[in-house]
């Protein structure tokens, strides 16, 4: 695979060329690894894999999710999707290399901020693909699991550019949408929208187990408002305890937050406080219709072309920008300049967020340019 | 509509004739009284019915939910899907009929103890359709609706067995699998596996919200999972003030419970107690899977046949004595014996279902006989 300074050698004035594909390597083949094999697989990669677990390995294998088990020296890009407390130190083996240059290395962990400080490598980018499943195994995998889901990358300021830039471009073949976020703002996100969900979803369900030992009746009232509510609650348990470990400073605040607001709801019913109750149901109401469905992709994109120094921290600076802001960049691509140290950040984002996204960085001193792309 | 004592004059040995069809009235032409308004003259029935607001009776009417705009004097039986707040007023009006004998009565309001006091009457049987639908209003009401739905009725120690038995024979023809409670036992339920799940629907997306106020992209983040456990909280708020109202002590106990819970599990999150952690999460990812989908009719059923005195309290005894062992009856009628006061109560369970509820009745002192159904 060539690296987009070989293919671009002045300024580029068009849209990021895309990508050949190459060769991956996926290190846990379960869910997750065994979907971004065969999605890779299914654009042309060729792709090896491994797991701790020689019998799931064969069996990714014989289902179509790797082309051969085994580890690939030549990989350009490995995707770590073993357990948590195992994707470090794989990070860090692979990265060492037969000869000190391993491939670009990202993982698929739920909790960034331990990872990527523990790897703290320029060519490691830390990801988590938002492709939700109550689905265990390596059964339930699925090349296009990833179709319209948010995939998030933590680069830092010591990400190497090209690195996060081929991430980014096989993320989004996949049909992933990336959002950039920092590690631990990432970390803050998630406790609030999937790890404290998760801890209420098995509470809600074990206060009705516990009630329908009393009540047999009490299952048979649980409609499909419970039902949803407590979906999440069915998945595989392993993984949580590692989960609530690394993340347990941002579990702790979200439930707190939580917990301080249910006392709010309890003393308003307590208190018959109908205007009250009616205020925080009515907002409720009102944020949930306004939820973005899985997000399609615009029909016009608009590319903003940043000028930068070619030195640590602008990448990151830049993406998680656009990240904090909810705008989804669909293609990045660095292009270094042939006469000195600067460059140039192609970023393509829909039209609509061209200009919001250039005010924001002109903000930061960059000097930008928006032009459409047909 | 004839009533099961004419349909049966001495002690019956088949299984309870089916209802011919009658007159129906529906007050509250919403979702709810639209989808029976459809359902009943579906299979057969007339079906009259008038809304507070005209406009929307009318509108029942061009979509085929009633026969006719108005009350009818003739009817068998009243459904009323008003609000809450006002069924208690338009049950008694209607049980006070042109000539002191009104039609059958029955409601549909989510708190059950409060009107079935309010209003006080035996041919008033308190009902609870749990088809839950986040859909407002009558252009989503659906004659499926209440297909494979668990609908509570909470016959008291003063109801009427025939109003009951009909009651139960309409219900069931919807295709709905009725559960007696008593009122409370309902009420105290439903705060568990409905009330207190909403208002957390509400919180977890309104802290989601406030969230997303600082990073917009929180929301991206929010996957399958959270979109599950918040789509209750889309609904209409309107009918939340009044349930709350109607069931503070409840929801408030309900409520109680959850602070608990999730303060343990915070402090298990906080301390790292991984043991802990799990354990929880293994009993809810159990109890999740186990719980039990849409009921289905089984293939087998029985009959049990329960001699009793023609007194009050038998049919709230034993209707209620299934529900709390989670038994469905699928048809009920009783058999009044054309010698004295004493009768036959039919009901119509699984055959798996059938010694279980024989045993608990014989329990209670009542002598009981099983049949298989062909």
């Amino acid at each position: 695979m060539t690296s987009p300074a070989e293919q671009t050698s002045g300024i580029p004035t068009g849209r990021p060329a895309g990508r050949a594909p190459g060769r991956a390597l996926v290190v846990g083949t379960g869910l997750i690894g065994g979907s971004i094999g065969m999605a890779l697989r299914a654009r042309g990669w060729h792709v090896s894999g491994t797991d701790a677990d020689p019998d799931r390995a064969n069996a990714a294998l014989a289902m179509g999710a790797l082309d051969v088990v085994g580890s690939d020296p030549r990989a350009d890009v490995a995707f770590i999707a073993t357990p948590v407390g195992a994707a470090a130190d794989v990070a860090r083996t692979l990265l060492a290399g037969p000869h000190g240059t391993g491939p670009v290395v990202t993982d698929v962990s739920g909790v960034k901020a331990p990872v990527v400080t523990a790897v703290g490598h320029p060519r490691f980018i830390g990801g988590h693909p938002m492709a939700g499943s109550e689905q265990m195994g390596l059964s339930g995998a699925d090349p296009d699991l990833f179709m319209g889901a948010t995939w998030v990358l933590t680069p830092t300021a010591a990400t190497d550019l090209d690195a996060y830039s081929l991430v980014q471009s096989v993320v989004t073949s996949l049909g992933a949408d990336v959002v950039a976020l920092a590690p631990a703002d990432h970390d803050r996100l998630v406790a609030v929208v999937s790890h404290v969900p998760h801890l209420v979803a098995a509470t809600l369900m074990n206060a009705a187990a516990d009630g329908a030992e009393q009540d047999a009746a009490l299952l048979r009232l649980a409609a499909g408002g419970f039902r949803d509510m407590t979906r999440v609650a069915a998945g595989h348990p392993g993984i949580w305890p590692d989960v609530c470990a690394d993340n347990s400073r941002a579990i702790v605040a979200a439930l707190d937050r939580l917990l301080g607001d249910l006392t709010t709801i309890r003393d308003q019913v307590a208190e018959t406080d109908r205007a009250g109750l009616l205020e925080v149901l009515d907002r409720a109401s009102a944020a949930r219709r306004n939820l973005p469905a899985r997000a399609t992709r615009p029909e016009n994109l608009a590319m903003v072309r940043v000028p930068v120094p070619d030195r640590e921290g602008v990448l990151a600076e830049i993406t998680t920008l656009a990240g904090d802001l909810g705008i989804n960049i669909y293609d990045i691509e660095i292009a270094h300049s042939a006469e000195g140290p600067r460059g140039v950040l192609l970023l393509v984002v829909a039209s609509t967020d061209a200009a919001p996204l250039a005010e924001a960085v002109g903000a930061r001193g960059y000097r930008c340019t928006v032009s459409e792309l047909a």
